[in-house]
């Protein structure tokens, strides 16, 4: 018997419930637990047409098997307010953030080998007067990890981030030598450990236009970066850069590399969303645990409609997957 | 008759000349004039093996014509020191600038359709004294043009910069709400008046991840580019947005437009140039010349060596002779 997945359905009003019920019409490889509310995910099946049979599980009755084509289970957690389609309720924040907590609480205790997430809704959540920043640094702060990494991936592209959920005035500042180092370290690591990878190559982008042109637009490339990076590749790491980032992303470079490392969210995601929308999974590197996401939004306006794809939310479990097999093939790597 | 188009081959030790030769061994469809030394292209041809017909022409002798297949017309502009392929100098900086500035006034001076520029290098040109901060400020000086505007575009794809070649830690104060108004009339115009869209929609990207998500991510959103957008659409222009640029870089939204505002380098270009990189174009709107570009840099590792592909020179120059013919049917447009 191996241990079941946890999955996040996130935002009540979005697609997260609608993304797992659609996934539920096939079996599945592995065990999966929807950690969410049963009454809002039979309400959600109807008004889909889709006949899904929800088996309710807790932590003492973890199911042993994947569930049949067709069934979900279910480890049921309240609402605080009725769910209408597409229409936020701050009453639903707490809810969110505790389908997160029983998910990640699970994959630290040892009973879920995994966590696999649908969006949540940062606004509203903040709205319910709960500081959250997003699904990495919930669990960052779970975990008790100083540092993790966003990296997103597609077929043929990783990319990573230095600085991830931060105004852009912020951005400059937030680079420095320890930080890109720390997520460099995390990259390096995670790709070796989680992803199989013996030796893997890295590009860098630099955070200015052209990465600064010799220092012409920018000197974060000279006084900053490149240092870190020399440090870097005395420890070992196979790092390409600092690279101007409008040129790093063509078949030239990216062929022979196996994860970029970008700066900054609007530096790296819309060409990695460009190539993959669709079949595009965010994954949080630095964890102790493994936990794989979607790589969209909720999708407000298409909630209850079934005009959604859950290519994305497959990516995202086949990803995690693939993260645990890897890591049980080291059960010695501390991770 | 027609106007003949002049052509910079930019960095002498760089990638252009060659670009120029290789272009010249098929005819063209409109008469071109390579603004450079007849020393160095009789060099570099005789490097690469091209057996190319060098026809020197001078403002008093334009040719009628184009030149026959294995044929260049030159203005000779001499250079300030021999080159050597791949070597940057300092000393010929200025010689690199007379090309750029014979080519634009000429176009000023009317006896130019346009001008379309291969790369130059700029930090050789600063390091010569001179202050240099790209083709396109330099030509917004010598036309007296207050506001221009760079364009990158390819096939299905055009991204236009609020800001362009600005240390990144200066672009939150540089999106200033005349700044980005003055920028999408300029290219709402210029796509009217010289690609001849008769109401171009446009896509604006957010300046924060997400577009700001709401203020949580940053306010420059709802505090400078909400506003500009409602003024600039009370005036007529088809805007939509702030959206976050690393999915408004998807099917969903860019079948439904004629261009993409980024508000700074590395949050368009990186998509613009995976999508079209070896044929993508450099479009300077708001001048009242022609002006196109290659799209990517000297690659002074491959001058002289002949493996490289005219691709983006070739959609240059179509794109300019487009843009020459939509503005001639609108004789009355200003400019």
């Amino acid at each position: 018997m191996s241990l079941p997945f946890a999955l996040t359905p996130g935002e009540p009003a979005g697609i997260g419930p609608d993304l797992c019920l659609l996934l539920a019409r096939e079996a599945q490889p592995r065990a999966l637990v929807a950690i969410a509310s049963l009454a809002l995910l039979s309400e959600r099946a109807a008004r889909l047409g889709l006949d899904i049979q929800l088996l309710p599980v807790a932590p003492s009755s973890w199911p042993p098997h994947p569930a049949p084509a067709g069934s979900l289970y279910v480890w049921d957690t309240p609402l605080a307010a009725p769910v209408v389609c597409g229409q936020l309720d701050k009453a639903n924040g707490a809810y969110v953030l505790e389908t997160l907590r029983r998910a990640g609480q699970g994959c630290i205790d040892g009973y879920f080998a995994g966590m696999i997430t649908a969006p949540v809704h940062k606004g509203v959540i903040n709205e319910a007067g709960i500081p959250f920043s997003g699904h990495t640094e919930f669990l960052a702060e779970l975990t008790h990890t100083e540092q993790v990494v966003m990296m997103l991936a597609t077929q043929g592209l990783r990319v990573a981030l230095v600085t991830t959920h931060l105004p852009l005035r912020e951005v400059a500042d937030a680079i420095t030598g320890p930080r890109l180092q720390r997520v460099a370290r995390i990259l390096h690591k995670d790709l070796v450990e989680k992803f199989g990878i013996a030796r893997p190559r890295i590009l860098v982008c630099g955070l200015n236009p052209h990465a600064g042109e010799g220092g012409h637009l920018g000197r974060e490339e000279i006084e900053v970066i490149e240092p870190a990076l020399h440090e870097l590749r005395a420890e070992g790491l196979d790092l390409t850069g600092p690279l101007p980032a409008d040129t790093l992303f063509t078949p030239k470079h990216l062929e022979h590399c196996d994860a970029v490392l970008a700066m900054y969210h609007d530096q790296g995601l819309p060409v990695l969303k460009y190539k993959g929308f669709g079949a595009a999974v965010n994954v949080t590197l630095g964890l102790p645990i493994i936990r794989t996401s979607v790589d969209h939004g909720t999708a407000l306006d298409l909630a209850g409609t079934g005009r959604i794809d859950t290519g994305s939310l497959q990516v995202a479990l086949e990803t995690a997957y693939r993260m645990q097999r890897a890591t049980s093939c080291k059960p010695q790597a501390s991770s």
